[in-house]
């Protein structure tokens, strides 16, 4: 195991897009190639997918996250590869990685080890310019406003009250908070903005549940942009900017198609925040692949009291997708951490913490299943794990009735996940999903926030100050209440204090926000700080990142 | 002609961009397709080309433009068709469009009528990537920059006298001043700072320039972003920028392959602008077709004052390029107006204006005959042109011993450019071109700009405060006299004042301030209000684009 990701990405012989593509009877004229080993898929031919059957779709989900590091990415290409290598036709659908972070702390996201997704630094870098795209069209918006307003202000805007904000692909903390428009009358209004990191833009929330351009349309015309001097919504339609808009993201509307080490299909599109968005990959992309392939696997952002809960409240709910299973990913380390052991001890064996970390696996096995959908912990394994360690979160799930198992996709790729893939074709092939979200349309918001406090978090309820709440009363009176809700909290715990690991109960979930995403169709409910605009650290990443004699880049992990 | 522009784009027949590569020889392996009607160039190709000879190279440049059109862009497209159809093996040169102005006033910019390059919507928008690219590679430097002052400033950097603004693709006049960094200490301190538009920095100016990854990244660290508490420059390398800067750009680097209407290789690479930078495609770009084809044809941004001293005196001396000839572009309609007609009455015949605006070509045919490259003016003809006030042009441009050839490429294509084809082979082929840069290395800063001023522009001299005069003594005691210059003036005049048109003489160029683009390796010398962030007209050209129920852009010219 002393290859480097990065290594290892490149020892692969990947194989040319098209013969990926020819795999899963894409013929090469409908896909956009974008070099030699990735792709677009042609919105006209996903079209002709319509009458297909569907394959059948599995969450990758995962314990409350920790410093200690979980693998969701890793084994959701893990499973992928190995139901291949088990002879299944599956495909894999991932999130694309945003472009800041690999300048800051975090490095590339696209799997590791041998479980990895290709081609590893264009996916971490440009790739087929989704992002830029999305950054474009959130900005024309944002200058649309202030030059409307520069020109007289026929709709009234009230310059106050823009709640549109600008976006970079960037942790640039020097724009979270800014004054515009200085400099003289040429320049317009002086106003209070900022910037939020492009995967926190309504924009990337769109696309992601945009089933169609026509649709794509609709909902960028929907957003809205602030309120106008009578406190009316202003949305971007009023200003004509959805066409232009909705030509910018035209493309990125695409699904793209990428590889694993292994040689199957991956599909990497969108990637929306999973706190004050919904934290999983494009509808297009999942519904494109399940026309495609007999397996999907999918993850979903965080924990699954925050990604798995929006993947089945929102996007599933609104693409109308029925999960067959869910693995939701464990390790010894992080169960250690939730068993309230410091990062600097989780290398030594301690079977007693990772019994009582498994507290927290319990929660997200009893949430999961709460929404009709049979469940598998999936260990990802570590060389420092012990067999007492690993019997301990065995027999802690089988006391909830589900099976864990052992997985080495990180140093052995798809066989490594064998057991784990036979497990979830029994699961998904026994027809014992009944999926359901898990609050209807017609509840009132503040009583979804509720239940999902209550029977997700543990938590006794739910509060919020007056203001807070005359905000909800105003989205019910607007007409927004059959929305569902989006909830923005830490994800390193069931409670909004990060420090609380385990599975917290008895607490109060206090909201102090509601934001209204009119295109992407949700209610965030703010419950904690929640940072749109990560800064650089001390020492970014990017200090080390450069290119090498032979034209390769280096120091992107 | 009641074609639109993107009506008679869609009817094309667009050959595979696979074909396109193997009409230069380029192996398909070493193309990066985007779609099948885009790709990039692999470098370790252009590498291997080294040794073979060049091709000729042919500037299109132009009178000083005004509001009439010129069509520098549809000439060097219908240049290029011509010389195919009459046999030889050529290609074109040019720049890539900015998005920002499309959502503006001006539309796309791929030529017109039937002298276009295409896909004309994906040229216009996000192309292959590179602007965004761009951006994303400033923008990461200036989040060091401020990110570094955030952690303690090890450098000193001086926040008040930091030079590297941000960038976006974008007309936003709202981000021309900001304040930064406001909102508590988490977010840095604050400072005044700005936006401007892509195509303004002085990345696109070095990525036009490089002539590898390795001098990419050369340049890259180069860069001077401000100085430090000892009035001492900071550079990129400083904050250790370059290496990521350079892996943002690896791709962005390679040259784009198109092609025209009619099937022949257009090489669409770069776009710096033509005031603050130099204003014409890449080097890469232009290299590679000079290995690839017998003809390359190329054009300069604005007038030849500007674009085509730029193009020789920057590019050319930088990248040891020797051009065979140079096709002037002129219209009837817009020497009527340097001739002193207003833009409402060019449609009229006029020929006493066409004879005094004729001055103004003059100027520009001694002009571009000083740096020894022999000329021919290509006259664009529009349906209103009379045949007394074409003779008039031929007449005046006889007078300086150059021929002056009616073209109509924008309505037949190719072949009605097929004359003005058949004279620059001869011009190319006689063996004329004697070309040398109008000035030394040697020369100080304000001689070479003395020397243009003077020689070019017909000023009598050039004049600059105390202020200013200082700053060119301390960019010569800094070892940067050896720097071209990029003169930054209106391109709608030869002197400073934009209403001046026709060929003033005995003005005075005052000079308001020095920029050094270390990094690009010029000295930026601003004479008069040069804008580096367009803003919306009050009726943006957005409001118009959308898909139609095809799913094809609309409202995009």
């Amino acid at each position: 195991m002393s290859n480097s990701d990065i290594d290892i990405a490149r020892a692969a012989k990947p194989l040319a897009i098209k013969k990926i593509g020819e795999n899963l009877d894409i013929p090469w004229e409908v896909l956009s190639p974008f070099g030699h080993s990735k792709a677009k898929i042609n919105l006209d031919f996903i079209n002709s997918l319509q009458d297909k059957p569907n394959g059948k779709l599995i969450l990758v989900t995962a314990i409350s996250p920790t410093p200690a590091g979980e693998g969701k990415t890793t084994t959701t290409v893990g499973l992928g590869d190995a139901l291949n290598y088990i002879g299944k036709k599956a495909a894999i659908c991932l999130r694309e990685p945003s472009l800041g972070p690999c300048f800051g702390m975090k490095g590339g996201a696209a799997g590791g080890g041998y479980a990895q997704v290709i081609p590893m630094e264009d996916i971490n870098l440009h790739f087929t310019g989704d992002f830029h795209a999305i950054t474009s069209a959130h900005n024309l918006l944002a200058a649309l406003i202030d030059n409307h307003i520069h020109w007289g202000n026929e709709l009234h805007i009230d310059a106050r009250r823009v709640t549109w904000k600008r976006v970079m692909d960037m942790n640039d903390r020097a724009l979270r908070n800014i004054v515009s428009s200085l400099g003289g009358a040429a320049n317009g209004y002086p106003r209070e903005d900022g910037f939020d990191i492009t995967v926190a833009s309504e924009v990337m929330a769109i696309l992601c549940l945009a089933t169609s351009l026509e649709d794509l349309r609709k909902r960028l015309g929907n957003i809205i942009i602030g309120v106008n001097r009578q406190k009316q919504p202003v949305r971007a339609r009023d200003l004509q900017a959805d066409g232009a808009m909705a030509a910018l993201l035209k493309d990125a509307l695409q699904p793209n198609l990428v590889q694993t080490l292994e040689n199957n299909p991956a599909f990497i599109h969108g990637g929306p925040f999973a706190n004050i968005a919904h934290g999983c990959n494009s509808v297009m992309a999942t519904k494109t692949a399940l026309k495609l392939a007999d397996y999907v696997v999918t993850e979903a952002g965080f924990g699954a009291d925050l990604g798995a809960e929006k993947f089945f409240d929102i996007k599933c709910r609104k693409a109308k997708l029925s999960p067959a299973a869910a693995v939701i990913v464990a390790t010894v380390r992080a169960l250690k951490m939730n068993g309230g052991i410091a990062f600097t001890e989780v290398g030594q064996e301690n079977v007693e913490a990772v019994k009582k970390g498994c507290a927290n696996l319990a929660r997200h096995i009893r949430n999961v299943k709460s929404f009709g959908v049979p469940v598998v912990v999936g260990i990802n394994r570590f060389n420092t794990d012990t067999d007492a360690e690993l019997a301990a979160i065995r027999e802690s799930a089988a006391a909830y009735g589900v099976e864990a198992i052992v997985c080495t996709h990180w140093s052995d790729g798809g066989k490594g996940a064998e057991q784990l893939a036979h497990k979830v074709v029994a699961l998904a092939e026994s027809g014992a999903s009944q999926f359901a979200p898990l609050y209807d349309d017609s509840l009132s918001l503040w009583q979804k926030v509720r239940t999902i406090a209550t029977q997700l978090y543990g938590a006794d309820d739910i509060i919020a100050d007056k203001k807070v709440r005359a905000e909800f009363a105003r989205f019910e009176e607007e007409g927004f209440g059959h929305l569902p809700v989006c909830i923005a909290k830490t994800q390193y715990s069931f409670s909004t204090d990060p420090q609380l690991r385990g599975a917290p109960s008895g607490h109060m979930v206090g909201i102090r926000e509601l934001r209204l995403a009119a295109g992407a169709e949700f209610v965030v409910v703010i419950c904690g700080d929640i940072m749109t605009m990560p800064g650089l650290p001390r020492l970014p990443a990017a200090n080390q990142i450069g290119i090498n004699a032979q034209g390769q880049i280096e120091g992107l992990f």
